[in-house]
């Protein structure tokens, strides 16, 4: 599981790029491996697709973006896998529809393995070229990226599609308990004014975030660590689900509907208490460990109710600027638990990278001077920008190597499937 | 594919009943085999179950509605299956809702097989009990009636899963093409009067066959074999889809909801002509076959354009009672074709058993002193007598040995997924 | 109130026509007396239409149907109400969406009034004339029991339009209590046989009524009067709408879906007892009423409840060929009471028209050898033979002149704004 | 139809409120003058208010929201009307659901107005204590402020509903027509910097327009005027509705399921060209006119088309907040055109205030230190930071004393039947 280890990030020269784009695929199939052909075929919702969908789309993004580029008269591995595997590329053509990616019973898993081994052999040749253009490095960069987003959707989706299961499936053996000791959430003080936030450096970054540019903060404080299960219970037995004072008019209409009493995957017993299902199974909610599978109407109403208000995307990026501290560095991709884990005792912000995404007020919209990529990977980004919040600082489904501070992940206000928690500031 | 012959139907002494288990459970594995993990886990509606859970829900209809009560201190072959495989009784408890089956990748494949294996052993030793009790023996012989009507709904649901793959898969290879000989549609009339339908007899039937009873019919006509491919395609290009005044008001409502514009799995092309997807891949729509896959709505249209109507269940009936001919008989399931052929040459009714179900106009309603079965299975059938309409005559994927005259299908009338098809009365 | 009444039922000669014309047509104006404006437009269900509405496409029928057909270059009163008032005559081109017509604030309330008075002066024209051809006479006769239907849909559309209001206005004074008489819910029992069902004689009848035929009937027994409240009350009290045993399936699924707990209209309280919203206003509910504004899907269920069955339409209209007694007869329109009464007291069938529609659990079909009528009249009601189930008998709301023995109303088994209620059959 | 000009803006002595309050409730019902009571009565979609609940609904926040607190003992005017005409505050209570308003034939449009003359002596009373309480006359001014907002609402709800009738029913008489100057879209050009927006000085805001706060800004441009009708024909022409890559995935997903072609009230013809519904009736399309009654989905793919952009709120506040020319005053509601009209000639920026709401790229979020107003009445805008954008400037609908730089209006981005339109930066 340490294949691809932050030290191991996507790099520049040809060899390095080899490197990396190894360590990747091998880790996408790391995370596929104990799971059977049906397992990797659910689909539970539109929103998540399946195990198997995934393995074939990440190939698919290099076929398409990098090698029908790359080689003149490429023949593709099967022409019919240019629809069913394109995720939203409107310029790349049809895509099969979203909702239906759980009926591709065929092709077979297997065949989806073969699929990845030609293109990796072909990706290899590829990247053997001593001279690799920097266009094609730079997509080839993007696709291993875009690859490691995927390897977090493997997780979240595969949660989902097992928590429909009576059975609560198993993704990987619980890990042995550790001691958590309980971290009180103090409030450390920044003092804001014209900052910079965006990417401005010469590493890889998505095009939303870009260009740096200059934002104006007025003085704020942010919690030292997300809020807790117990925090959270404690708005719970406050009848924070029952206030509709505390919460946003299209948040409270969505808990009605949807009849939500509880963060997503929680549930009344087994006992008086509150369990939840996890990638280890069903257990008993964990008191110090951050509250995660919230919306952003949920996080919001915490906050409201705790006196407090979420956090901007600028002060978490301004505050997330300074060196990381061990202590600020949690739960990631490659620590193999897949489910947040308490915070570290000591002093500073912690967990402001992994364990979970932080939900903050920002709306997910394009920085002063967002220009999309070109061609069709400009679809990645850019016409998502509305309806949307911003998240930062990723979750313990993340990879080490695909985050920085100016990284912006965005999900739609009802979106609880992800790993997601709260984040206080005032 | 020739285990449950019509000869070796269900019948009476303990011996034959264990040979018709044996042939009706090894018929189901035979639908299943070719089909992968994955094949079986689909599920593209509800309506439509995987193939997986039929064959644990045939399995599950012995163990807790024979095993568990002929057998002291039973113990399940795994708790958790009583519910997730449990489809409508309510009288059994809570059921796993319909259209989540699909999520169930556990139990595996392999364990539903296994699980099929250990009920029949159970059942081999309480069926080599040389005094089993006679209401015992029934409900044998229910969940072997309730297997074969599984067996045909794994063609269909199948067909359905499969059809919403781009790729078109067969299940089976296509069979040599017959030299078809056309049959015109004549009328063969019948003087009715004061008729007997209804199973009356001493062989098995479903509680909704019965009581026979007496039922007044005028004067009839019916065509003597169901409408042809190339006649729907003349209601097509007459313009029997653009057309209200052709159809019932809800049908009309229906075809402009979900713009029909041709019977399920018909396309144009490749080409200028009308494909359709069958259990052989995609295939051109052959003239002489019948027209299946309509609903209701549109054998009723059809039956108006062409200056008829569709036949009751009574004038079926009071029709099929004479000793079925040769032609009668048309395609079944143990022919393997798993798709309606042309009717055969020659006079007299043809295809009133199989190659498609077809259409009445009558209601599905209780007979006049029906009184369902005791206890859970009371549920089987008479709690959908509302809101649909009566099929009659078996299809291509209806196992021979059960059909009978009295046997009642019913079906709402916009459900198309069927073999159904229309023979037209005056 | 009691301009249309039975003995001055349509007729035949022109003078007893017009005579008929204006008693029905005042009747209808009568109905919306006291309604302002404002009431008139309202529109709480796609279902049920504005009494202005209904006040226009009365009128739009004898000028659609009778006038332009009668008089040679005639000129509507204006052209858009052709399509304004159309209400599901494709043969007569385009209609105004049914969900929209709450939206015609346009013509007013006066317009619509004016648009009466010029078709009945243009009307008493044509009727005046001596010689008025058979054909047309039959459709200025169809265009009075059409607007029969509409005075009762009128009652039924505004008592769900009135309900939505928490003012819960009184269309009506509440009429002095009378003492009700407990009468008990005997069987009477009947022979059934070869019986004839169906209009055959030479009054007014629709297409549906006819032709009469012949049906086998078994012996039967129908309770003497409709299921009573306290009756209902009861089963409401042993957890009737709690028990999935006692629904038919899709029923169970609408009761969960719509959350129902008692018919339509019904209350807890103010205090402990169940209140209705009537159109006199909020009442409480009076123990010896007949039950009413209950679906087919809650008849059934009672019936199973009860150990009965409902009634098919055979057998009401053999029972109620009788010579009706005074006894059969319940409260109609011109009694002016607009909500069905207790029982009589005697002996014999009593309420069979009147006072509530009974339910019967006959599919509404075509009878054998049914014709529509010719021309866009023949759209009136052989199209909407599925998915409805048939009531008998009238009710409180329905004109006296309008009922006969052979009368179907239809309905989805779902509908419960009329006056439906339950007539037990064994 | 000047009553409430801007010089007699809402102000602070008793005196000048009594008048204020005069002045705009005046407007109001002058805006009513000329409709039915049916007209009145209309609800088209639930978003869109009948004109009888916005003239009942301002009375209520007056008696909710001034008497009740301050008057010791104060008896509403009808105990029914606290829930009725309650739109939103939870704090209050009960609600009549929203989509309910239509069904409120009763109180009738006499009554609500006698409710309104009732108030209003009320009003009239306190109004002239001289020694009105500060808080109270701080909610009196939002009263008024709260009642203008309905003056828009009025008009657009009711374009809304009179859209839905066939007649396209004109609301006013259409002005003479005025020659229309063609002014091309030129960029003016703006520093930004360390700016501050918000509302800052001693007069009335809304709570959402607090604090005035620091905002960076780089330089930018925006157009002299809004988009015309004659430049979004040429984005229709060039497949602006066609083409995918030009919107927001969301967008495209709306115009796709809502089958978009045009702005909202378009339609083909009569003849080749596009005509649109306005409260004037129906009228050829006019080239130099803005176009209006967009989504912001739309004006996003049009900004994009144009290859320029949708400007921030902070852009247009800080350019707005220079002392406006008379130029950049539009139409507004006083001129008593309801319709937006062509830029005049000059330079400078134009219709800044008037004609149309232009479209920001700003999510409707709180500005730093937003602390929404006490008690109910803090429910009147911060609930809803969320799936919204910001639109600013006012259109021909907004009274001239209810705008101001600070001015924060807001819709969700598929929201088409408000005045809205595009103004394009760069």
């Amino acid at each position: 599981m340490s294949a691809a280890s932050p030290s191991r990030a996507p790099g520049h020269g040809p060899a390095a790029l080899h490197g990396a784009y190894r360590a990747v695929r091998e880790q996408t199939e790391a995370l596929a491996e104990g799971l059977s052909a049906e397992d990797c075929l659910l689909q539970s919702m539109p929103d998540a697709s399946p195990v198997k969908w995934h393995l074939a789309h990440t190939t698919w993004f290099f076929e398409t973006f990098v090698l029908e580029r790359a080689v003149p008269g490429y023949r593709s591995v099967d022409p019919a896998y240019r629809r069913l595997f394109n995720s939203y590329y409107v310029g790349v053509g049809e895509r099969h529809p979203r909702p239906e990616r759980g009926m591709l019973s065929r092709p077979t898993l297997d065949e989806v393995r073969a699929y990845r081994c030609l293109v990796d052999e072909r990706m290899a040749g590829l990247l053997a070229q001593p001279d690799l253009p920097d266009d094609l490095a730079a997509l080839v960069e993007l696709g291993l990226h875009h690859e490691q987003q995927h390897q977090e959707l493997v997780l979240t989706d595969l949660k989902h599609h097992f928590s429909r299961n009576p059975l609560a499936p198993a993704y990987r053996p619980r890990p042995p308990a550790v001691h958590a000791v309980h971290v009180a959430g103090e409030r450390l003080t920044f003092l804001g004014g014209l900052v910079e936030i965006g990417h401005g450096g010469c590493g890889f970054s998505f095009d939303n975030e870009r260009p740096r540019h200059r934002v104006w903060l007025e003085p704020y404080a942010l919690a030292a660590r997300p809020v807790t299960n117990a925090e959270y219970l404690a708005f719970i037995a406050d009848g924070g689900y029952e206030r509709p004072e505390l919460w946003l008019s299209d948040g409270w209409d969505t808990r009605l509907r949807e009849g939500w009493q509880a963060p997503l995957y929680w549930q009344r017993g087994p006992g008086p208490s509150w369990w939840h299902y996890t990638l280890h199974g069903l257990r008993e909610v964990a008191p110090d460990e951050p509250v995660c599978h919230v919306s952003y109407y949920e996080a919001d109403a915490y906050a409201r109710w705790a006196g407090a208000r979420l956090l901007t995307e600028a002060e978490w990026e301004h505050a997330a600027q300074s060196p990381p501290s061990l202590a600020s560095l949690g739960t990631l991709l490659e620590d193999g638990v897949f489910h947040p884990r308490p915070a570290a005792a000591g002093s500073g912000l912690r967990q402001m990278f992994g364990d979970v995404w932080e939900w903050t007020c920002s709306a997910y919209l394009p920085y002063p001077g967002f220009r999309p990529a070109e061609g069709a990977v400009g679809e990645y980004n850019g016409k998502f920008m509305v309806n949307q919040m911003v998240l930062r600082g990723g979750s313990c489904a993340t990879p080490a190597s695909h985050l920085r501070a100016s990284y912006r992940n965005f999900f739609p206000p009802q979106a609880r499937w992800q790993f997601s928690g709260i984040r206080l500031a005032w």
